[in-house]
């Protein structure tokens, strides 16, 4: 057996930031518990000498203190580990280790080729602005609700968007396949309204339906979709698993945007000792996985993120990180008319605003507050040029 | 249109009972917008008054307050919301509100005669014992691990631990198909060892493969392990989907037990303010969606449960749910030889115990140690009869 690499591992390594809790001399030991935990499983003294010990095991790269007064110890790991497959990267990145308290995931690097295997977006925000015809300034979306309305009835809503100006009408996340109006009715109702009104208005919007679905129907969700004309697809990765939105992403023959949602994630971002930064799990993870956009509650909404944490999870969206496209954050939970100046200025011009509600309670003339609301977007566009201020 | 049942909604209702932070007043209007947040999702002004408004959105039946100072909110929903797809169960129970910090999902009740469309665990504790012909003594597993070692070396561990009498031989978590040991190939060489030693103690045990795996192979690899002799399937939901886990339990070509890892689930439970209850993420979702076992780390192994917490587990898993069957608790994460008379009597003998590294550290000879260890469960068995302490 030859000793240089018997177990044919490449040196190539991806690495995982983690975030630990004091004191120092605590953090070191978990740091390197991690290491073991998340490869062999083993007991120090059970870990087998020679190659598995030396390049199987998690190996501890750097260990520093943070302002926040905790330790970020760099682990990385042979990306052999992973097999070629997602779930099996984030079981390694943060499987096993995140049943035990006070380890939180702060940030992914990848390998300086990033992996063969995970293309990324496929249209990213630069794709979507191509698709749409519009280069620079905040996009605008908004949303068919709710449920309880017929197929007819929310293709209605979706025509009276698009004729007011969207960019973007999605799905609630709460519809999918409900008698009320079975999926492939409204999806081809609402594309169908979309389209009309684009050929009424000479401009372009995406629909975007809900394919979140149980493991064997999504994608034949996706292909229906596809069909009737749908301009993209959402799927919710916490409710129907992240290789769910990874191969839409990654299938050639549907070949349409997908647009990450975040239900059911919250708790895995809600507390700093543990869980996963904002910006890992609502812009790194998507942007591995190859979501193109991804939705999240912008702080001063309903929910409870902080103008810092959006601030990082944009970050997380537009921020290099090897050679993945940029993906769009798009940003709701309870986004007013009001708001739309204030928010163009945090998060600049690559974004999209998902107004609901607000829309639905200026008056019974939808289209003209469709209307209103694009013209505020328009003129609340950053200049040229001009960064970005939640990047900076 | 007639007026009492327009959306031809059965009256059939789920409830989720959520526990909130106070004062009361402000829990009291949080559980009036959960139940509008995870149903129509507009403000209260604009929903549409009828059959919308009065059957869909979600219903406030009970509030109290808890021992710990928070309040219970008991909100019921129709189950026409969810159109038969676990998925969306898990949206409308808590896909949306989980992006709300203080809002904890404390447990969940069934339709009075379930939901038709899921049965759960096909076998369940009293199946897998049946399977095993072991009809009350506490279980005994231990795991093929580490990662790197060849096929063969795993077959060859697996075939000492079945030699050594234990009832269960599970992949490692961290197994999938890396090159060191490809997924068939392993799978092929542990079924079949654990066969032969079966043949010469004319015991009966189960081999547990890992099928965790990207969205469009678990079937494959399901039916990978079916061909090659396995006795049940592994996934762990936090990584491949809740559904993913469903699809094997209700395949009827595949018939075999499934058991559910916690990967990558801690931080849903860890926090008391949000997230939800032990007994619902690794008793009652698993259940709903037919694991037959689950497994988790116990208190005072190397992870963070406390006993509460795992009482809560047990309870989950084994107490009354519908019609569901009760499935078994495996608790490993680092249960040492020492410890099974204590772990034997706290969770009664309705359970499995998940020794690993711990039998590795007794000596060189792995099936005297497995031996050891099968005869201290079986001296550790609670007398027939007598309660389980932990359900007490």
């Amino acid at each position: 057996m030859p000793t240089s690499d018997p177990l044919g591992i490449s040196g190539e390594r991806f690495t995982v930031r983690y975030h630990l809790d004091g004191p120092e001399r605590e953090a070191r030991a978990l740091a390197t518990a991690i290491g073991i935990e998340q490869t062999v499983e083993l007991p120090e003294a059970a870990i087998p000498e020679g190659p598995i010990r030396d390049r199987l095991v998690g190996r501890l790269d750097s260990f520093k203190p943070l302002p926040s007064g905790r330790f970020e110890a760099a682990i990385s790991y042979a990306i052999e580990l992973v097999a070629g497959e997602l779930p099996q990267f984030l079981n390694v990145a943060y499987g096993t280790i995140s049943l035990k308290r006070g380890v939180r995931v702060g940030g992914l690097d990848l390998p300086p080729g990033g992996f063969a295997w995970l293309r990324g977006p496929r249209f990213g925000t630069a794709g979507l602005r191509d698709l749409l015809g519009v280069p620079d300034r905040p996009l605008l979306g908004t949303v068919v609700k709710p449920i309880g309305l017929s197929a007819e009835e929310l293709a209605d809503l979706a025509y009276q968007f698009a004729l007011g100006g969207m960019d973007f009408i999605k799905d609630d996340s709460v519809l999918t396949d409900q008698p009320f109006a079975p999926f492939a009715e409204r999806v081809a109702r609402c594309a169908e309204a979309v389209a009309r009104a684009g050929r009424e208005t000479g401009r372009r919007c995406l629909y975007v339906p809900n394919v979140t679905a149980p493991a064997p129907l999504v994608g034949e969700r996706a292909r229906t979709a596809k069909r009737a004309g749908a301009g993209g697809l959402m799927l919710a990765p916490g409710l129907a698993g992240w290789d769910a939105l990874r191969t839409l992403a990654a299938d050639e023959h549907l070949g349409l945007p997908v647009v990450m949602h975040p239900a059911w994630l919250g708790p895995s971002v809600a507390h700093e000792a543990g869980g996963l930064a904002p910006s890992v799990l609502f812009g790194r993870l998507p942007r591995l996985a190859g979501a193109d956009a991804c939705i999240f509650p912008t702080y001063g909404s309903r929910f409870s993120f902080t103008p810092e944490e959006c601030r990082e999870i944009a970050s997380g969206l537009r921020d290099g990180f090897g050679t993945l496209k940029p993906s769009l954050p798009i940003v709701g939970g309870g986004v007013t008319v009001e708001r739309v100046p204030e928010l163009c200025r945090f998060y600049g011009n690559d974004v999209l605003l998902l107004l609901g509600g607000a829309l639905r309670l200026r008056g019974p003339d939808l289209v003209r507050s469709c209307r209103e609301c694009a013209d505020l977007v328009a003129r609340s566009a950053t200049a040229p040029g001009r960064p970005s201020p939640s990047s900076s």
